[in-house]
């Protein structure tokens, strides 16, 4: 069952970012070797005036949909502005919202967040938020009329993993809209650890820009994110604390004789 | 770079087991779709004495190594038995050692494998020994002639992936035979951070065999054993412990302006 | 330097609950043995009509502070109507606000705890809320004027410890106000854990109600939080990744011929 | 219950060690403040001539155990060497063995430490070995004679805490013999975990002597374990996964009503 956010089906569980990259050559070959079909960037990267920006030509007639994002918005004021200019400059009505007053960690604002969900929504914006692993946040952006929720699996950028992994647990049991993984997967195995708790996707950035070698690292998640999802599917086994006893050898020696 | 282990290739790097599957049609093609190169088994699965097991053939014919395990052998002069006899069965001079004294955990006993792995190879074997995640144990295996070290990466059977990581990553710092990471892999992003760690391979049997559908397991294995190799290529990023600050929207601000 | 809430200095940096055990006199001979100086109770557990409550006059006779909380509320408004009834009843303004829609996890509502937190504060009460480890959220209750934070260490009754470890750090890494971890801590060494962290206090119920000697584990408890506060202020060292090495023994051998 | 070593009972569940510190005074402070019974120290910190150390002098006045340990040795033969000589300078016929032939991260040789375990328990001595946390080798020393089993918690000096918590936990349920934590232990937080689990003490060094205030550290270890040890026997309650629901608030405004 393919991943269907508002209309749009992804067969692609892997969303990326569009920052950190050392150049633009790097990060469109980096997108493309994962297989992403969805990549996140902040306003400050679009060339709002002219419209003929190099960096996301390539990427849209590749196929890749462009997910403009808040980032750097300190209320839900300055995220509604940044989602008004990003719809006029690339024709969409899609929305990233990340709200973070604090630059140090840049950890998402909850109370500015819903209000900002709740009024793009109403404005008629495909929402995506940002948040922090807070089952009750989740419910009630969901409730607000978010098309998915975008809990963080440890502080941004830190490359630690699945941090909150038994909030998450809770937030997929839970969630009637995608669960995406955003923050903190700083390797293919977090990836699929994400995916094999059952997440819906993940969104990857850091750890595909900062890799020595970006084009495949990209590839490495996204064969860790298909991996994830088979083996949701599959129905993992459970862990247990006891081996389970196979035959002993004498067993076998009796057997011969 | 491929792995190699004594005079053999394997261009993939996740080895599997025979136990614990409902049936040998489900047993083959789970090993199949992992792309497995070498599968292990236990004398007690062949037919010894006919010659023509209908385990045996299917997977020979499609190129997949068989490697005897002295499984259920609590010393090292029946472990030693159980080589020759599989030896003998399957023409081959490779063998997994097993050693464990205590049927209800499995673990491994480091001086009886010692003593067999010594031995074999004075035989002429091919021995890769499985073992406790014991960095001088593992030294010591290497130089009386083991052809690569397979440490646990959890209690066999138990599914918690890599509880021995901190001695893991001393083993395969120091290790000059190739590291193979077996017992524990419950999940492909198990999997997929050993290799990530730089392990050479892993050994994967009841995490596939106890799935729901084995199959599509076996490729989730194979798709996850591949990134994490691709990622530990690709020289994954740093965990960090503040986010790296962004530009904020109010430059962004300043910069319409 | 001691822990001061409001105008109140606790030598005791255990706070307790009231819930769960067998029967009152457990109950009451395990707070004791804690060294606890403050305990909380929900509304139900209060005789509010009679005022001749035999749980609470033992308790209150013995020096422990009665910190009413809003357990089963499901808005601000419900919260509030608590805080007052509890405010009449017990004579106290303080409260600790849990808001919780959801029965099963009990997880805190982070908007309707602003919201709470930002009434009862202008209506003079001293108010501690119990929410999940989001760092923007403690400040924004800190701003509001909240004397304390108390941020969960893992879902309610989990026992698991602190599994919100990344998100405590942040949180007390930047909080003006006391930080309480509440909820998750299933063991002694849990609570040791966040005292070393930084945290200014705990507060444990389960854990202690469901031992099979509460008293005893009150003890425990009251041990270890003075063991990690003076870990925390002995200043511990850090995590290393090789060992240091010390002279070896052949060094002696020389040392000695 | 108290812990008996050979024919010696200690009241104290915690070790210690003589390295690292800054001076000799803090060592014995840190020490004493601790409430140890016994301290092991390397041949090296020894005035075996003499006699008259002022290192040891102090602290056989004040009643601690002087544990002599082999550290440094490479092989059994070099351990039993040390052994000896630590017995006519010391007068005592126990000892801790270490045999680590690798400087750099100091792991224990279980093949050497098996043979040097059985020697010297042959010539009398009572013989403490630190091991690899491998449940197997543990039930082996213990056949041979080992008064106790010292596996290790973490890489030595690394202060990880209980990384090989699942090996221990196996080693614990199958001991006869006393099982002490040995390495790894970096904060009071971890000394209690390990009683907590089952362990009957563990020994600390690094932690304490390389704190800012060793004194104060010291007594926050001596509570610490005090705390894990009374929260085994007061049974501790289990993990659970949901939280156990209270009665709503909304009952309690039916019963109000």
């Amino acid at each position: 069952m393919p991943l269907t956010i508002a209309d749009h089906t992804f067969s692609s569980r892997l969303f990326t970012g569009t920052g950190k990259y050392a150049n633009h050559q790097q990060m469109i070959a980096s997108i493309l070797s994962s297989g992403s079909e969805m990549t996140t960037l902040s306003l400050r990267r679009m060339d709002l005036k002219s419209g003929t920006d190099n960096i996301l030509k390539p990427l849209q007639k590749l196929g890749v949909k462009l997910l403009p994002n808040t980032s750097g918005a300190r209320d839900a004021k300055e995220a509604i502005y940044a989602a008004q200019l990003a719809q006029e400059a690339l024709e969409t009505n899609w929305v990233k919202v990340e709200i973070h007053p604090d630059p140090r960690y840049l950890m998402p604002d909850p109370i500015e967040t819903l209000k900002a969900v709740e009024e793009l929504v109403r404005l008629g914006f495909v929402v995506m938020p940002y948040i922090h692993a807070d089952p009750v946040l989740c419910k009630r952006l969901e409730e607000v009329g978010a098309q998915c929720v975008m809990p963080l699996g440890a502080p941004i950028g830190s490359n630690q993993g699945l941090a909150s992994k038994p909030f998450l647990d809770i937030i997929i049991e839970q969630s009637n809209v995608p669960v995406i993984v955003d923050a903190g997967i700083g390797a293919p195995s977090h990836a699929a650890a994400a995916l094999e708790a059952g997440a819906d996707a993940v969104l990857v950035n850091t750890a595909m820009a900062v890799a020595s070698h970006p084009e495949t690292m990209g590839k490495a998640f996204k064969l860790a994110v298909e991996a994830g999802r088979m083996a949701y599917e599959s129905g993992a086994g459970q862990v247990q604390h006891t081996a389970q006893a196979s035959s002993p050898f004498t067993e076998f020696l009796k057997e011969l004789s």
